[in-house]
């Protein structure tokens, strides 16, 4: 019997993940979601992802949402590929279709609160919507790591994590996607890996700021100095951060420092949409101003700010953390939430280390 | 009276940290090696530092080396500013000159190995040059942290520890250098500092393997597919081996992932020399091939990296690492000492994470 998998979501991430599969000798379905019409009009015409720049391998199936429950039929387990905002709709949508034990792994990156408003992980958020009976039967794992979507399909080395509460379906995933080109490692500790990569996308934005104090000041002076050094100090105590919220929510902290965290926060903190906002709020652009620069572009990083910006309040009413704490999240979260001007108080970032 | 302060050594860095000290009220010498002629007449001339391509601050008289005992006299303290082969040279150098209550402080990174052929970290190669008579009087200090030269004497804004055995020292240091733009903590761990610091330059030649394994395979693909996965890899392994390699040293295994480590290696693996030597490794260079392209450069990392490749057998005798610990470390000593062919094993890089 054929091994067949679908993937709900045909944006970059979700359609790269049919190249390992591929490669494994899966069957895919790859379901647009309603965004996703005409990638898939041009996948079923033609085999090629416009977004992706990439002929889909030959296994690979592409179905509109409409034809949704023809294309989980069958399927052996199924990767969810929407975007953060898209994590109740994924739940509602597959939950009235799928079975009791079906197994779902999700790429998403993002955050949510709970309604005691305090942090939940997006797995969270999708089994929140699934109908009761099988709200505690399906498994939900997750995705995470330093991982391009454009670098996994031209099968370029990659390194991530798989995260499940039940460790031996972390390895289920883990076993059905590892290629000689995708490194998968597995934990149990699925809040610390989820935490560490929604986490990073916020920081990536506070790393860009430094691009744009430079750019306000007309770039490098005249004997070629650039604003590095301050991008380093805004990376490291990012890093410190993300270690302070994983043990806030007993998450294993190295995830800070390492695939999650660290190794996640180098690539987002180079390029891409959180690092151009956080440019152009650094160039002293008021968040309103710098989303007109943006229209059209998904700013998850954004919406982790604002959650944080959110979750900080109660973290600090049940004593998980002090009112000094966090002070480079604060500030991001001022300048998205609240519109502040830009101050960095690099004397109350780092603190003296005395063994 | 004047304050007064004098720095052995007018490279990049050692002449950059006359500007904390001239905004600060101090006189300072500046005293170039036997290396650093030209510079020093640059700046007797004309005031014009050609490495920094800036006038030197008014207060900063600039020396040749044979100038050196009329350049101490009357200085509250010495910044040593060698390059780490100049380590014994400068103990042995100041170590005559300077009083038995003298203060020292180095912005030298490097690594060397005592007679039992374990790690020492600079400061104590220094101490270890000077007469017996002053060697326990003498108090060394390091700055570490990622501080690009030309920024700090372009007043950037910086982060940086001070690191001292004795705490009261550092914090002398810190209250001397500290300015609005270069900001100081302090550390009586000077092992871990300097170990970190020291590691960085050599990791960042190992993040660049990256762009040079991207070079042979000419580029990025035809979809435009990097390998920014594989350099997040790299620089989220040698995030976990810094830590590994402090723990062993007893230090405080947070600068792994603070301003030391993952701060410095995130400013460093983006350019310089150290990623340069990678990046021709990473095409398939030898590294004598490699050297020979760079000709005439000062390769830290290079040094780093042959003391680690004597440490490491020496860590495991005593039983500090296991004979699979520090693989990424490994494959650069093998890349450098031995010069074998690259061939990375990610598969062995990280661990499941069972929490």
């Amino acid at each position: 019997m054929k091994k067949k998998a679908a993937i709900v979501g045909a944006g970059v991430m979700g359609s790269a993940m049919t190249w390992p599969l591929s490669d494994n000798g899966y069957e895919v379905s790859l379901i647009g979601t309603h965004l996703d019409g005409e990638i898939i009009q041009s996948c079923k015409d033609s085999g090629f992802h416009p977004r992706l720049h990439r002929h889909l391998p030959d296994q690979v199936t592409p179905y509109f949402i409409e034809e949704i429950e023809t294309a989980l039929n069958g399927a052996d387990f199924i990767v969810s590929g929407v975007s953060s905002a898209g994590a109740r709709w994924i739940g509602q949508t597959i939950g009235p279709i799928i079975k009791p034990e079906s197994k779902v792994i999700t790429i998403t990156k993002g955050l949510e609160l709970n309604d005691n408003g305090e942090l939940i992980i997006l797995p969270e958020v999708i089994r929140g919507e699934f109908p009761l009976e099988i709200r505690d039967g399906v498994s939900i794992s997750a995705v995470g790591g330093p991982c391009i979507a454009g670098e996994l399909a031209g099968r370029r080395q990659s390194c991530v994590y798989f995260g499940c509460r039940e460790i031996e379906t972390a390895r289920f995933f883990a076993d059905i996607f590892r290629t000689d080109y995708y490194h998968i490692f597995i934990t149990n500790d699925i809040v610390g890996l989820e935490i560490a990569v929604a986490l990073k996308n916020a920081y990536a934005l506070g790393v860009g700021l430094a691009n744009g104090l430079l750019k306000k000041q007309n770039g490098p002076d005249r004997a070629g100095a650039y604003m590095h050094n301050m991008g380093a100090a805004l990376f490291a105590q990012a890093c410190i951060e993300i270690k302070i919220v994983l043990e806030c929510m007993q998450a294993n902290s190295d995830f800070a420092f390492s695939l999650p965290g660290a190794g996640d926060l180098f690539v987002t903190s180079q390029a891409g949409r959180s690092v151009t906002l956080g440019r152009l709020l650094g160039e002293g652009k008021s968040y309103t101003q710098a989303l007109e620069e943006l229209a059209g572009k998904t700013l998850e990083s954004a919406m982790v700010i604002k959650k944080m910006g959110q979750a900080i309040p109660m973290m600090e009413k049940n004593g998980m953390i002090n009112s000094d704490d966090l002070p480079f999240m604060r500030l991001i979260v001022n300048l998205i939430l609240h519109e502040n001007p830009l101050e960095i108080q690099f004397d109350h970032f780092f603190s003296d280390v005395i063994i």
